[in-house]
């Protein structure tokens, strides 16, 4: 671990992100300097190593509440770890730079559960997220200090453990004179709203319901397993929108639901989308990807009109993730705000596809900092905390001095 | 994290441990003072938190190879590490120390699976071993930093991940002009062997074998389940040694094995016992127990005079675990070596019974100063290496300086 950093100085700092979906390891290179939250980061290489099937089948295979064991969720953390660290050499490869001169890598690790309901256990009520992907596998390959864990701190200060990607949103898009919102269309879509002049804690920052994930199991229904996403959104275009199934869409809970709060692919899943299907039997495929084109864009309104542009008046919407790619989404989006200026991540700094390895980056070097980086206002954390498990590096002493 | 700290500086640390067969948390407060293995370890208080059985059961239910699944492990990581925060602030509290006087807290966890064989994934042979107690939540609970999966990258260096308590024995007994033999009889035996002047790199450790594993075990049998173990060696004492039985024992392939080498409640469980036994249906209890005490005797004896006494000539043996409370296996132990001294480690500055908590302050002590304290020799690992993921505990700033 390289102490008494000096926050000053220009650092090199690597991150480290696979998705629940499990299709690879992503993994960004940045530089970083200055302080907190007024940090410049600038990318310096991003590479995405995907998964062979049969790596990914081996994931799969321990995700959710009832997978794996004791045995395959420790063989599987060093597995994944051996992966992580692979990446991160590769990265310093691709890049030109000595593993000894990159000063940390933040690592989210592969997630195979994460609960943050409350389960009373005896005298404790107790939540948690497990990540694999051992950070001692990757410190020794790489002889680089690992922060990792992220989520696990919040959790255990009150909060959801989700969603960490407002604390980067903020150090890229806060402005002093300018209120943006900040909205990531993934297979859910979570939206950060940044009004002029705010302070982390002035932040709002919500998943507003799903994001491309009822879109993608539609298509991959209607297309008989052969497409995994309505591409360009060309399916939806031959559509017409079908209003009372839109109406039955709408009457979701989770819509109506107060921030802090997050959904996951259970929560827009195929039981949900299944479910209202069932009283509309006779829609036919392109009607049903349009509805559902309606009920994202809908969604995301309502999170906007109910619960941010009451307290502010913004002016711009930057948008990233796969949905982003999809014209009859934007289009319709932008019919919604008119007023509204449209922008892509991509314009900035940091492309939309690398921003969740930048993000571990980022929270990489607040950790060794001391600085802490939950945004409370997002996960409901009671208080602000320094996130993260540190494993140091090499040792620069072979025995002690 | 308290960053730059003074190693000539005296300083509180804490250690936190539970045993495979989760019977409580053990933890220790101790002073410490000096840089390297030339710290001075005081103890300032020690204590056992029984578990209930509940949470006994509980916590056994995903213990082994095929238990648990990812649910249940996430939830009881948090949950024991609640119970930890819980034993740390007791211990704070007993001993009138205020957590924030506190420097670290060295958490070993509760083992859940312990893996230090090989196992081939594509592309990469894994091993690991996964405790619960989830560092974020005791450090969250108590603001003191906490350094925990002390075993993990031992492993990624190669090693076994166990024995850690050779750096413990090397700092408490090693001596320039005395040749020192450190026993412990818990469930197994290990010893570790220091001759006179060596540093840790000259140090031998290794398991012996069984330590009262299989006496507990034969005690549980013919008591019907009423005793736990042979108090005193009462029944070993009415018994008499049974040659051909102690010779079948003997040839468990355990006992020829080259260190480093470990064994595990299985090494020596009911599966070996009960098929040495088959071949003597005749055997009354108290001679199983004869033989049986005989046997742990022989299988140290081999160790010392394998491997130990043809490198050095050792004048002191120093016994802890519930072992060095059976006079049976002491008298017969003295008998076999009569000109080694015999010392309990209880005479010693740190009680036996408080060894592996007091163990992993020093762990963490070690961590916080970048000074490696695996032993390689030891555990079989390429390289001495600094262990375990450290987790801050308060933070010194609200936000961003």
């Amino acid at each position: 671990m390289r102490d008494h950093q000096d926050p000053s100085e220009s650092r090199l700092v690597a991150g480290l992100m696979s998705g629940t979906s499990a299709d690879g390891v992503d993994v960004a290179l940045v530089r970083i300097e200055g302080t907190g939250t007024d940090v410049a980061v600038t990318l310096v290489a991003h590479d995405v190593l995907k998964y062979s099937s049969g790596v990914r089948q081996r994931i799969l295979s321990c995700q959710g509440a009832a997978a794996g064991n004791a045995r395959d969720v420790a063989l599987l953390d060093a597995y994944v770890g051996e992966l992580f660290g692979h990446a991160l050499l590769h990265i310093c490869k691709k890049a030109a730079v000595a593993p000894a001169d990159v000063s940390a890598a933040g690592s989210h690790g592969q997630t195979l559960y994460h609960h943050p309901a409350p389960v009373q256990y005896p005298g404790f009520a107790v939540t948690n997220s497990l990540q694999v992907g051992a950070p001692s596998v990757i410190a020794q390959r790489s002889g680089i200090t690992v922060v990792s864990g992220f989520r696990g701190r919040d959790m255990a200060a009150g909060g959801q453990g989700a969603p960490l990607a407002p604390y980067l949103d903020y150090i890229l898009f806060h402005h002093r004179s300018r209120s943006r919102l900040v909205l990531n269309i993934g297979g859910i879509a979570n939206l950060t709203a940044m009004p002029a002049g705010a302070g982390l804690d002035g932040l709002l920052a919500f998943d507003t319901g799903p994001g491309n994930c009822l879109m993608d199991l539609a298509t991959w229904h209607y297309s008989g397993g052969k497409q995994a996403f309505d591409v360009d959104g060309a399916s939806a275009r031959k559509g017409r929108v079908h209003e009372a199934f839109l109406a039955a869409l709408l009457e979701h809970p989770f819509l109506k639901m107060a921030p802090p709060k997050s959904a996951d692919k259970e929560t827009f899943g195929s039981d949900f989308l299944d479910g209202a299907l069932l009283r509309f039997p006779e829609l036919r495929g392109p009607d049903v990807l349009a509805t559902l084109a309606a009920f994202t864009v809908r969604s995301i309104a309502m999170g906007i009109l109910e619960f941010c542009t009451q307290k502010a008046r913004y002016e711009e919407i930057i948008v990233s993730g796969g949905g982003a790619n999809n014209p009859v989404l934007m289009e319709s989006l932008r019919g919604a705000f008119p007023k509204l200026v449209f922008a892509t991540s991509d314009e900035y700094a940091i492309p939309g596809k690398a921003k969740e390895a930048v993000l571990m980056a980022v929270l990489a070097d607040a950790t060794l900092h001391g600085w802490p980086s939950n945004v409370p206002a997002a996960t409901g954390a009671k208080a602000a905390v320094v996130l993260g498990d540190i494993t140091p590096g090499v040792s620069f002493f072979d025995e002690a001095p």
